[in-house]
């Protein structure tokens, strides 16, 4: 299997944190995708082993090198456009998320995907973060009963961040780029999908970002009536000991489990107790990989990568109008 | 100075709780109200050194005794009632929170408090609990800079609780009851107002509790745009450590401050540290009664009552309703 890549903006680094559970795979060629620099990319490329080919151009890559999957980070304007692309040519989408920026572009994708017959799936990598891949597990095999309230917090160091990220055109917004984990968290978590979303953003106090918003809260309803919320911050300090403050606690019929610091809290009809994460049997990309290779299939669907993005682009459309949005 | 004291539903007991500290006051005399048993608050006087009149009518005993202050704890739907005849008495009020289970009722008593030029407060004392005392007056002193998202929990254990729970009409449901810890937070940590609700509540899996919400969910913006949630759930084990999960996160641009399991956690530029906090310089009642006596004045203004039950009940109508309301 051949495997393609375009542009390193994001969180392509993924492919390299599992591509040697893959040998099947070699990465033939890779792309800046629209002038950006291409070393970082080629760089790790090279620390996993690989030499290659250096392409101007992502869709005459496309065409010469004929890969199995392409892995697509370029600016996050363009993923759709990307994805489309590809998609056309019948090659496998592994995506920054969110694949689309507005609901036209996810619907662009989701026609071009209809007849292609590959698969799709953006880079929701904390699904695979240790202490949430195991807390789902359990509540997937009823810990906690039905699941009645769910809330889920990412608050990272803002930082100095480039220019596309001060520009809603080409950063998307808050809740799409930072809340698509909250949101993606709460979607797996419940196994269910939403009914309804109201959302509040801000962009004061931003320290010259633009549109960035440095603050959103997002409530949801989903279809069976669980509650739901994320909250989305760019507030914690620079001094903070780690980049991100990842939680999730659900709360159910019969217990309440919380993810925090690495580690699940769960309290059930024997008290409480602090569980340590074992490592998962999975990682995104291999997994992904892995079921392409005719192997079990990957945590994430293309309906969970369509839904999430459109779950997103809703939610920040309630935060832009001020209305509750029904999905 | 004279107390009289009506009905012991709620949360009576925090006038025995400091009443010691306020030797100038008596307790003359209490009513059960609306017939309930009085022996509760009978026990509770004596343990705390009174022999209290008993009268089975609230209304003449506030004719005949003429307290100088009345602690309302009677049935949650006649607490509007009896604030209003008591600030038509001109005597001060220390009333279970929320002071009424309508707006209309709580019009009744603002008018009533209009010309009475006596005090109102509602028992808020989480406001005085240790660790969230400390947090507010480290947010007020600036330790996160200007707060930017604040978010708010409670979460109790449901047990089974007396038929007027399970009632909207005598209950006043679970955002004004429970919610108001964590609403009143909200106001306390920001000292703002809000602007705007959006709720959600669910009454399913209740376990027989009729009209009770197991859980609830409020997104508020405050005048000055801070962006405030405040969850709330019956669903805590009734194995776990504690009664309830009480807690809260404001995030500022300085700084991030949480308070949980009754500790507060800062972090700011100077990095991540665990505070253990200091035993308060005030309890509700008598931070009141001092205030009353001419000493400092009372955490707690008449405005911020009015303004907490407000918001309550506003918050409750945005999610009996379905939609946003503006304050």
């Amino acid at each position: 299997m051949k495997l393609c890549m375009i542009g390193s903006r994001g969180h392509c680094g993924y492919v390299f944190e599992s591509i040697a559970d893959v040998p099947e795979l070699s990465l033939a060629a890779v792309s800046p995708g629209c002038g950006d620099d291409p070393s970082r990319l080629l760089a790790m490329a090279e620390k996993a082993g690989f030499r290659p080919e250096l392409h101007q151009d992502w869709r005459t890559m496309l065409d010469k090198v004929k890969p199995d999957v392409v892995c697509i980070d370029g600016p996050f304007d363009r993923h759709a456009e990307m994805c489309v692309e590809a998609l056309r040519r019948k090659i496998h989408v592994f995506c920054e998320k969110p694949i689309a920026l507005t609901l036209e572009d996810l619907d662009r994708i989701m026609e071009a995907h209809k007849n292609s017959s590959v698969r799709i799936v953006s880079m929701v990598g904390l699904r695979y973060d240790p202490a949430f891949y195991q807390a789902a597990n359990m509540v997937h095999a009823g810990a906690i009963g039905k699941v009645k309230l769910i809330r889920a917090q990412k608050s990272y160091k803002l930082g100095s961040r480039p220019d596309f990220y001060k520009k809603r055109e080409t950063y998307g917004g808050t809740i799409p780029w930072v809340g698509s984990h909250a949101i993606d968290w709460i979607l797996h978590f419940t196994r269910d999908t939403f009914r309804s979303v109201t959302a509040i953003q801000t962009v004061e106090d931003n320290h010259g970002h633009g549109d960035l918003e440095v603050a959103a809260l997002c409530q949801f309803v989903t279809r069976s009536g669980i509650l739901a919320s994320a909250s989305i911050d760019y507030l914690r300090p620079a001094a903070a000991p780690s980049h991100g403050d990842d939680r999730v606690r659900a709360a159910g019929t019969e217990g309440v489990i919380e993810v925090a610091n690495g580690k699940i809290v769960l309290i059930d009809a024997n008290g409480e107790r602090v569980i340590t994460p074992d490592a998962p049997d999975r990682k995104l990309f291999s997994d992904f990989i892995l079921e392409l290779a005719g192997g079990r299939p990957a945590l994430v669907s293309d309906e969970e990568t369509f839904e999430l993005t459109r779950s997103c682009l809703l939610a920040r459309e309630a935060a832009d109008t001020g209305k509750q949005i029904l999905f």
